[in-house]
This record gives C-alpha cells, sequence and structure tokens, in this order.
C-alpha cells in the first residue's frame, strides 16, 4: 500500500487543526527562540572559538535540522515569511561553513579539530546528517530550493566513501539511528539508487560487527541499547534505547519494502508487535525506564518511572506508517492514533510553548521521581514542562510532526483509497479526491464524500466496540471496505462512549487498576482537579460520566474535546506504615478526569492514569 | 533497661523450639558441610598458594566466625560434640595462622603477601575481624576458653594502633560496619574499657573524614551507601547498605547507652523510627533495592523487587535489642517480633538445609526478577533456596541468631521485669526466676509465673487489637504492668484473629492491596496452592478464614502454626495488552495462605503476600 503525503490533504477544522495553527502561531518561533537563546543557530556558522560560550554540542544540528524540517512543512502548507527568512538563515549559515571538499558538517567538529571525526559511535555525527538530510529533503518539496539537499548529498556521499567504500571510518553502523531512514528519503527525492544501497548496507551491518561501542554507558548496555546484539532480520523484540529503535526500525521497514525483503519485513513486524502487544504503555508511550531511555521487558510497564519519551511516540508513528507499505493491517493505524491523541502530543503544552521531554503515567510531586533502586533522576522534570532542553530533541519533532498529520490519513492500494485517520479534511492524489467533515474525535460521526476511487477501506478503530456505516460493507483487516460511487457522501458512525479499561493480567503496575478512555483518548486526573494521593481512589469499572466543556478546565486553548465528571472513592488509612484494613474509611466523592495529553498544564500537580477499580 | 542474655533464658518447647532443635541437628552442621566444600574452613590454615582452587575470599573469615558464634550458642545450651570438635579445629587454625607480632588474622591477605592490608576501606578486614571477635566473645562465654578472645584482643590492639593510635591505616571506619559493636562486647567480656573507646571513635569518625571511598560501587552510592555522608549524630533517615547501617545503627545504641549520650541516643531513635515506621516491609524486610542492598526511600517499598536481605531483619533485631537499653517503648519489641517471625525467619528452609539471601515479597518465576531499569539480576536465585551461597553471610547468621533467641525475651528495670517476647520458656537471672507457659504464637494464651520480681510488664503487641489480664494492670509504653507476688499464676489472652492489613496510603506498592496477618506472622500465598497470576487475584477485606494444621501443605518438620482457608476472585482479561474493563471475567475460587516464612519450600511457584482487595 503506497501512504499518501502530508502535501495533498489539507486539515480543515477541529482538533488537528487548532493544533496545527499553535505550532504555525507559536510553537515553531518559540522553539526558534529559545534555541536562539541557547546558542543553537549561532553555533550553525562554526565560529566557535575555545572560550567562547555556550561551547557548540555534538547533536546541535539535529535539534535545528527538525525544525527546519517542521517550517518546510508549515511552509508547504501556507506562506510564512518570518518563518522562511528565519529557516532560509540558517540553512545559509549551514551551506556557508560546510567543509568544501569533503562536504562534512557539524558545528562542534569543525569547530573542534583536534577532536576525531567518525571515530565515536556515540557520538550522533550520523545522526545530525541525517536530520540534517530530512529537513534539507522537506526544504526542496517545500520551496524548490535545491541547494540545501545537493549540499547534505555531498555529506552522504562522504559517508558513503568513510563508511562502505573504503571503510576508514571508526565505527561500522550509526550509534543513534536516523541517517537510515533519511537516506531513504534522500534517494527517493534526488532518484539516486546508491542512497537507498547505503541506507541497505547500514541496516544489514546492525548486530554484525560490533567492534566499536557505544561507551558512555556501562556495559550491560551496550549492544542491546543500540539493538546490536544481533542481526536486524533476526529480532524478535524491540530493545533498547526506545526512540533509537523506532527510527532504526523505521528503515528496517523502509528497506524491506524497497528490496521486497520478507524476511527483513517479517522481522519489522515482529518487532512491532513486541512494541505494540507487550510494552506500550495505554498512552502509546514507550521506553520503561530512563536508565538508557530503554525498554526493559514484556508487561514491564511502571507508571510513576515510565521514561516514554514525546519522540519515542512520535517515532512509534513513523515506523507504524512505514509498516503500512508493507502489509494491510489496522494495527498500525491504530497504534499511529493512539500515539497522536496521547503519548506524542502530551510531549506540547497547551499553549504552544513548552515542553515534556519523559511523559510519565503517574506524578506525585511529593514523592521522589529518581528510579528507586538507583536514584538516578528523571533527565529533565516530569512535573512542570520546560521551554528548551539542554538535550531537545522533543520540542522540534513537535513542530515536525503536527504540521505533517496529514501523512498519517490516507493509503491507497489499487484503486481502494485507505482512510486511516479521521479528520475534517480534503486531499487530492493519484486521481482521488476525498473529503472528510467531522468533529473527530469530539465524536465519531464522519461524512465521506471521494472522487476517483472504487473503494474505499474505512478503518474501525481497535477501541471501537460498535459503529455503523451508511453503506455496504466487508471487513478486511481492521477495515469497512465498501464500494463507492463518485461524489455520494458515505456517513460512519464510531460510538464513542467512555470506556474503562483493563491492562492485560500480566501487567503487574496496572494489576487491579483501570483507565478511562474515550474514543482514542485517554484520560487522566489530576491533583489541581482531585486532591492528593490519587494512586489511593478508587474507580468503579461501571462508573457514569458526565461530559463537560474542557473550557471549564482550561481558559484559552482548551482541547476540542469533553472533560469528564464522575465518583471516586477517597480512602483515608491511619499513619501507621500498617493497619488493619478495616480502619482505612471511604468516602464517596466527586472526581473529574481531563485528556491525558493534557496534563501539567496548570502548575505542579499529581497525575494519574491508572486508578484502583472499586 | 538491662537486656537479659539468652544464656539466662531456656525455650522448652512450641515454636521456637522446634527451630532450635533443627539448627543443633541439621542446619549447623550443614552450614559447616557446605563451607568445607567450598573451602572457607580449609582456608583458615592460610597455606593457600598460587594456582590452589579455590582462593581465599576477603570476606570468608566472617562465614566461619558467624558459625562459631553460632555453635557457642548451642554448646552453651547443650552439649554437642561433633560441633564442639569441628569449632575447635577452626579456632586452632586461626591461631596458629595468626601473625604473631601484629595479631593481625585474615585468610586472604595472609596468603596474598602482595596485597597492602587495612588499606581498602570495602576489603572486609574489619568486619572479619569483628565477627572474630563476636566468635570470640561467645566462645568464651559458652566454654570458658579464653585464647581464642584473648588472641582476637591482640588483633584489636593492633587496630587500635593503626586506626586510631598512628593513623597508619589507609582509612578511618570500617567500609562494612560490625567491628564497632564487636568492640562494645569485646569491652564487656574483658573488662577493657579502651575497646569501647575505639568503638566510640569509629563512630565519632563517621561522616567526618571521607578521604577514602568505598570503591566497588558506582559514585552516586559512595557516602551513603556507607551512611558516611553526615556524621552518625546528625542523621534522620537509615540509609544505603541496609546490613552495614544496622550494625552501625547498633553500635550507634551500645556507644550511647555507655557514654549517656542522649545526642547521639536521640538520633539512633530517629533512625529506629525511619526503618520501621516508613522504610520497612510487613514481613520486617529491609532494603527496597538490590542494587546497593540498599535503603531507598520512605514509602518506597516494591514487592517484587524487594530486597529484604536475611541478615538485614536479622540485623534490625541486634539494633532494636540495644535500642531496649536506651529507652522504654515497645515499638523494639514490635520490630523484634516482626522480623523474627517473618522476614528473617523466611531466610531457612522448613528443612534446615537451605537459605534466601533475598526475601521478596513477591515471586513469580515466568517474570524477569531482574531490575526492570537497570537488567541488574538479583544476586543469588529468589525462588529456590540455596545451600551455600557466594557470599554466604547469611545463612551462619541465622545459626547465631536462632540458638540465642532468648536474648530477646526479658529485660529488667529496677523491680520491674519486662516481657518482651512471649515464648513457653524458663528463665533466671538476676535474683528472678520466671517461667512462660504458652503455644505462642500458634495462639494468644500465656501463662506466666514469677519468683524475686515485683512488677512484671508484658508488652501488648502493636498487632493486638484486644486482650485480657488476669490481675489489674496500668499500661506504659506500650507495656501492661502489673503487681505480681512470688509464684502467682498470671494469665496474659491476647486476642489472635485473622486480619486483613493496609500499608499507609503512601506506599504506592501497595494501594488497594492487603496483607493477611495472624498474630505477629505475616501470611503468603504460593502458586502451588493457587494457581498462577496470584498479583491479579482479589481478597475481600472482611473475608472469612478457616485454620488447617499446616502438615496439609507441609509432610515434614510442619510449622506450629495453621494455614488459613479462604476464597478469592480470579481475574481473567482478554489477551490483548488492553481490554475494556468490563472483559474481565471474575469467578470465585478457594484460596489458601501460609506463614510467609515458609514460602519456596515446595519448589519454584509463584508468591505473594499484599493481595488486590476486592
Amino acid at each position: 500500500m503506497k501512504n499518501i503525503d502530508h502535501s495533498a490533504v489539507r486539515i480543515r477544522d477541529g482538533f488537528w487543526k487548532q493544533k496545527q495553527e499553535l505550532v504555525r502561531n507559536v510553537t515553531a518561533k518559540a522553539v526558534y527562540d529559545r534555541f536562539s537563546d541557547t546558542g543553537r543557530f549561532a553555533a550553525l556558522k562554526c565560529s566557535w572559538k575555545p572560550g567562547d560560550e555556550p561551547e557548540p554540542h555534538i547533536f546541535w544540528d539535529s535539534d535545528v535540522a527538525k525544525w527546519l524540517e517542521g517550517v518546510a512543512y508549515l511552509l508547504q502548507e501556507a506562506p510564512a515569511p518570518e518563518l522562511y527568512s528565519l529557516a532560509r538563515a540558517a540553512i545559509d549559515d549551514i551551506l556557508s561553513s560546510q567543509e568544501a571538499d569533503t562536504g562534512y558538517y557539524n558545528c562542534y567538529y569543525l569547530t573542534h579539530p583536534d577532536a576525531p571525526r567518525l571515530t565515536q559511535r556515540g557520538n550522533h555525527e550520523l545522526y545530525c546528517l541525517g536530520h540534517l538530510i530530512e529537513g534539507a529533503v522537506a526544504w526542496y518539496a517545500a520551496t524548490g530550493e535545491r541547494d540545501f539537499m545537493d549540499a547534505m548529498a555531498k555529506y552522504a556521499d562522504y559517508v558513503e566513501k568513510c563508511f562502505k567504500t573504503e571503510r576508514t571510518a571508526g565505527f561500522v553502523t550509526p550509534g543513534h539511528p536516523e541517517l537510515e531512514l533519511a537516506l531513504v528519503r534522500l534517494a527517493n527525492a534526488t532518484g539516486e539508487r546508491r542512497y537507498m544501497e547505503l541506507a541497505k548496507f547500514f541496516i544489514d551491518e546492525h548486530g554484525v560487527d560490533k567492534r566499536e561501542g557505544f561507551g558512555a554507558l556501562c556495559d550491560w548496555a551496550n549492544d542491546i541499547y543500540n539493538m546490536d546484539e544481533k542481526p536486524l532480520r533476526e529480532r524478535d523484540t524491540i530493545d533498547g534505547h526506545s526512540v533509537r529503535a523506532f527510527y532504526l526500525l523505521s528503515a528496517v521497514a523502509d528497506i524491506a519494502a524497497e528490496y521486497d525483503d520478507g524476511e527483513l519485513a517479517a522481522a519489522a513486524r515482529r518487532c512491532f508487535d513486541n512494541a505494540a502487544f507487550k510494552r506500550m504503555y495505554i498512552t502509546g508511550g514507550f521506553g520503561s525506564s530512563h536508565i538508557g531511555e530503554a525498554f526493559t521487558g514484556d508487561h514491564d510497564l511502571p507508571n510513576r518511572t515510565a521514561y516514554t519519551e514525546t519522540c519515542a511516540s512520535i517515532a512509534m508513528a513513523f515506523f507504524a506508517r512505514r509498516m503500512q507499505k508493507l502489509e494491510t493491517d489496522s494495527a498500525f493505524a491504530d497504534a499511529i492514533e493512539r500515539v497522536l491523541y496521547n503519548g506524542a502530543l502530551s510531549g506540547l503544552s497547551l499553549d504552544g510553548r513548552a515542553f515534556f521531554y519523559e511523559n510519565p503515567l503517574e506524578i506525585d510531586p511529593d514523592f521522589n521521581h529518581v528510579e528507586p533502586a538507583t536514584k538516578i533522576p528523571p533527565h529533565y522534570p516530569i512535573t512542570q514542562r520546560l521551554e528548551v532542553f539542554g538535550c531537545s530533541c522533543c520540542p522540534p519533532n513537535v513542530v515536525r510532526l503536527l504540521p505533517a498529520v496529514g501523512d498519517y490519513l490516507y493509503g491507497l492500494d489499487g484503486d481502494t483509497v485507505y482512510v486511516h485517520q479521521y479528520a475534517d479534511s480534503e486531499a487530492a492524489f493519484d486521481g482521488v479526491s476525498i473529503t472528510q467533515t467531522t468533529r473527530y474525535p469530539a465524536d465519531g460521526a464522519v461524512k465521506i464524500r471521494v472522487f476517483g476511487a472504487k473503494k474505499l477501506a474505512l478503518r474501525i478503530p481497535g477501541w471501537c466496540e460498535s459503529f455503523t456505516l451508511s453503506v455496504p460493507y466487508t471487513m478486511y483487516r481492521g477495515y469497512a471496505v465498501a464500494d463507492v460511487t463518485d461524489g455520494a457522501e458515505i456517513e460512519l458512525l464510531l460510538a464513542m462512549p467512555v470506556v474503562t479499561m483493563a491492562a492485560h493480567t500480566r501487567v503487574h503496575a496496572d494489576a487491579g487498576r483501570i483507565a478511562v478512555m474515550r474514543g482514542p483518548v485517554v484520560y487522566c486526573m489530576e491533583g489541581v482537579d482531585n486532591g492528593k494521593e490519587l494512586f489511593s481512589l478508587k474507580l468503579a469499572a461501571d462508573a457514569v460520566f458526565e461530559e463537560e466543556d474542557s473550557s471549564v478546565c482550561f481558559a484559552e486553548n482548551a482541547p476540542l474535546l469533553p472533560v469528564l465528571k464522575t465518583t471516586v472513592t477517597r480512602r483515608s488509612a491511619p499513619d501507621a506504615l500498617y493497619s488493619p484494613a478495616r480502619a482505612v474509611v471511604s468516602e464517596d466523592v466527586p472526581a473529574r478526569f481531563i485528556p491525558y495529553f493534557a496534563f501539567a498544564n496548570r502548575g505542579e500537580t499529581e497525575m494519574q492514569v491508572w486508578v484502583l477499580e472499586k
């Protein structure tokens, strides 16, 4: 199945339009400003000298590159002169500082001539190049200006020489995957097959040659951290650093599709299944521990010390979208929907200016949020959003995700148009034009009108237990497939009641607990609405919920979704460490649930997704 | 208050008599045999040469010394010719290998002349000396043979010279506390005040001079690991390695009592309170993480990855007994009772031959028992008991604990005899003679007859919600104090129903869960009785329990306590990672609870203390 690019899709109104406008009007410039404050843009000129502050960092280029990619997507949708000028100036700085003979570019290494290049696997040079390529490809598509892409292609040629042709580099595969998937995009944008070959080379070398370790972490983690303990085509599980794993698997899916490599495709599918069905938080968060920013084991999903980096959820969307090329299965779009509405979106504040790096499923400001066993704290505060981080990968990832959310709506397989995601929108591609009129996910009614297609395949979301479709259909791999005639309106009605959810009985952390969902959106409780010690409240599985407009909680940018009122039981135990259970006093109290993605927008307060079941 | 030594107390019958006979008839020799197999006894001769296998370890002396101490206690009670001969031969080997001029002894360092002595704080030389002193003092008390104690006193003199007088040693305070409390015992046994002074010196130096770190662990842990980040008299919390912390605090309590040091006593009390009321598992286990074998933070009490070393529970008993000298408060005897019947005793198999090093509160053989975040596994198997460990501190600690359980029964304060613990026994000390006739803890009826005391103070256990006493009494700090006349029988009846317990609402791990206790004994469920996924079963707080003879579960050495029958709800969720809560199917099924200390005596199986509350 072919994925339809967001450039063919226009979000018209509703939930995602609100978020896209926020990025256009606030977030893109806010991230630029913070990156300027912290020296990231100035560093592009590569004029740093010892003693200057701040000193460029090995991964700063990637932060800027992702921001450039996001700005390109905004420009593709509509003009934005200020953002264009800022971006173009940054690109000019990169191009004028690039090494003339090799094409090499890195704002750290070009200002630190004594630091040996392409020698330390963990030092992010190839990661930065990957993001620069993605930014350059996007810039070319948006503006037609090809110089940035050509310049990065030259650097890619140099990498090909050092890593593949002459093998003079100090390691074999990128320590932080990203270049692999970027090379696929570069190959497609330039038509140069050898970039695809280079991407395949890196995929094939993974887990084969381990002569260079990662270096920074303890030994136990080295190989698994990089999913490098065995060849990728032999993998059954997703392991190690969660963002890196998904970036790498995105390229695995690309290469499997490009080379029609069934063995590699099967490995990618096994890893997807392991991620989605054994190691995924209900929020679409991934990575159970901030030690190594990593996956741990099946069903190990601790809530308070969850790592669940914003980038990991975003990267799952990248991976799952590519899996759609290999196989028709609504599981991929289900995963995408879950991360988009929950674990990815939770990374952005409602005002569009601040971010979370980590998105736990339980917050207790009074409790030590370190990993208890090791006393290692989270990387960044998890009770208050920040405008920029030392390692600020997540903010520009949000900037490039949201303007491109149209990427996830459609697929085309022969004469069948697949509708993966629902959003008020219009699109035109391959002779097809299609409109969706809907308030989704505020409700589950979607009216669709299509021209130029014989069949429509409408995803019936995994969360949906009951739906009606206005035309006859058959089910195929999670999609309701109907014959369509040009211009006829089809109406899909997805029942969207509030549902309490239970986790698999193997998930220790959620045993005896339930979570609240409404459609694809996971809800949570916050202390600001519900008082303290949320983790000892009890909620009945059949609790009745009343919907309220979310403006009762949020003055500005209130999500276009209701908040929920219900009743919970508050339990008070005596002050002793252990007391007879009969001494615990219970009392019914009113409670409010808000969309999980909107947590921590009203000051530092407790938060909880999984509530004890009454 | 004066603590009465076990040498004045004879356990006659019942629960502890069964365990003492087991140690006398099985455990003492079994530990000897495993220590012989592994070279620990042969190593005492200090004849190891490079290339020989096995190579002595820096802490082996301590294993033997604790075994010697336990054998001494057995000899004190009744002759045991074989054990005497084996012990005496070991002592002879130590004495003949001891360095003539200095008195130095360590089976590792004396065979590794190139390894610098008394230089590495973490290398256990002073820890070994402490245990050798405790063994030697006990041996002298049991046999009247003074040579071992005199030899170890000579080594202590050398330590005084190197650490205190001349300060030529490579560090200041012992990396593994133990010597401090041993020096107090040596001072009392020899009448030499300067050993007390040396103990006080080490206590005073703690947290003052940090010029030498521990070395083996990561930096984060160094100071806290050793409770060395600040002076002991400034402490508010118990931290770091849990066994070391309690050994150190035992000496703190000793020194506070000996020097009437109120500031030090207050610090010891704060640490006791922090341990007992914020950081103690309901089983009397201590240490929430096997990383650093350490305390983590208040109310952080994860069940499956609990560290809870057998030695830590034993060491709490040592500490709490010494606290009784400083202050009259039944909290100390409550803590002692909790550890004796639960977290300490769980370290010994019912057949007396095998041990646990770690005693978690939940076992799931199908689930990875590593610390999920770091993938660091437990030190030793936690699903199957072993007869010996590489680091085999726990087995001989059990050997010295159980024969001396009489240590915990009585205190004397003026003309008041304090009865801290209940056990069928007779005792004579300081002109007092006292007998207890009871099946405790099989039931809560205790008949007491005393001669030579004016008042009896009977502890009303913290777990006891209702009791009757056959004579008038007043309550004083947890004790029922009554006037007594010589030879009159007093009857105490402690109501001992099965009670479901809840943890403080700050304990995340136990939120929504209840535990089952009967008197001082914590119960657990095992998979062999109750099937799989115990952690998702639900138990009503007001469940009705039926008592059965424990022989229905255990063919030999069945605990002199009932097992419990009740009904729980088994829950089956669909196979998906997340499903609607209403899809979870519940079914009432019969369930059995056994005493926690008896877990893992019937093969590898799940186990759980905290059960979801229905």
